[in-house]
């Protein structure tokens, strides 16, 4: 299977709270962000600001210098944005490496009701990166970018590079887990339904605008929207591993 | 209609760019956060970390004071995480009015295509509030907040209480708008589908788990999936507004 690259594990992005369902494996990591229509990016406006902030925008991992990069190898995360925004001012007017960001993301895949409140969950997929970023100056660069990001659906004008310093993802699948007070107890099992409940995005009908003058969807979009209809629902509902009953385990 | 109350347009949470956009209303920014299943929380992990860091939460405005307030008055933001987080223990630690956060969600409701890359948009909803988070102490305003949190679906164990200073949201719906150059061009209208395709988060088909001796799922649990799925699905529809044909419009 050949070797797995991994982001390595620093105070920023160690996951210490249910370690089991962390990853540092950059294919993972990089295929949860890839995944996200929006990402969050924080960043400190200033020294005069107590507050981290935080925006939405739209990015995709990529690299300009080894186009044929797998999603497995070390890939820069490349941020949309619009040219003369705070976040460009700040990465332009940073010295030495860049701006200090944060950029993360997360899924919810299911719901989890189990016997208790306190073991509800849910199903996710979420990651971090940290990292400085740059602006992207070189034209070809850009022009490569503006591709890679529209190619995932955009509001497009600017580009902005991060270089990724460490990142790690965080998944949680499976089924219910209850504690065996509460599956021993027939009165609690007898009384609540517990199980998932699959959550996926879904994209709808296409509503025509009235500008363009086709009469029909064409079939790119048609089969864009089946083709990503099945996949969310295939990976929302396949993150459940069916349990089976107690009695049947083994 | 009464009055409507509004955050403080602080330099942190003014939004500059598409203006008419942003909104500063508590009603609509809190039921934005209130409809997000996580949030991303922003906070400086300390003083040799360069990077600010995110990690996703579970959320919900309330007011513990005043408990009927409405979604259109102050209120506070009540997160929930594990005892001993890295989060939990910077607020503890905190001096003065505790540790400033920035709590952000974002929501694609629908993906708007245009005649040309640059004119690409979503529809959708975000919101970001600022703030000092301090620990939830008292007993009385934890179990209050334990079953707020709970009732938005929870994995529970602790709770963080967030003193909002500012806060605010950003919307975008409509129909496709593209340059009057593009428009008027019959080469590139007759070649080009235009309109939106509607993006909203779907609940499936439960699927039970075994531990639970319930045979049938029951009623609250399907009727709740029904309602948020009609409702997030009439969200993402009703945001586009469809255009007539311009031939049709005065």
């Amino acid at each position: 299977m050949g070797r797995t690259l991994t982001y390595p594990k620093r105070s920023s992005n160690t996951v210490n709270r249910y370690k089991h369902r962390a990853t540092y494996d950059l294919g993972a990591i990089h295929t949860i962000i890839n995944a996200s229509p929006v990402l969050h990016v924080s960043f400190n406006p200033g020294p005069d600001d107590p507050f981290p902030t935080i925006i939405p925008m739209i990015g995709q991992m990529g690299s300009f210098e080894y186009p044929s990069a797998s999603i497995n190898e070390p890939l820069e995360c490349y941020l949309h944005g619009y040219v003369s925004s705070r976040i460009m001012n700040l990465a332009r007017a940073s010295d030495g490496e860049g701006l200090p960001i944060c950029v993360a993301t997360s899924q919810v895949d299911g719901l989890i009701l189990s016997l208790t409140p306190n073991s509800h969950s849910y199903n996710y997929r979420s990651a971090v990166l940290h990292g400085y970023a740059n602006l992207v100056t070189d034209e070809q660069e850009k022009l490569w970018a503006m591709e890679l990001i529209t190619n995932s659906v955009l509001e497009g004008r600017w580009d902005n590079s991060l270089k990724v310093q460490d990142g790690s993802g965080k998944i949680r699948d499976g089924g219910v887990s209850d504690e065996r007070k509460d599956t021993e107890d027939a009165n609690v099992t007898g009384r609540i339904w517990t199980g998932v409940v699959p959550v996926w995005q879904t994209f709808g009908t296409p509503i025509p605008s009235g500008e363009g003058k086709l009469a029909e969807v064409p079939q790119h979009i048609t089969s864009y929207i089946e083709t990503k209809n099945k996949q969310n629902r295939a990976l929302a509902e396949n993150a459940v591993v069916v349990q089976l009953p107690p009695e049947e385990q083994h």
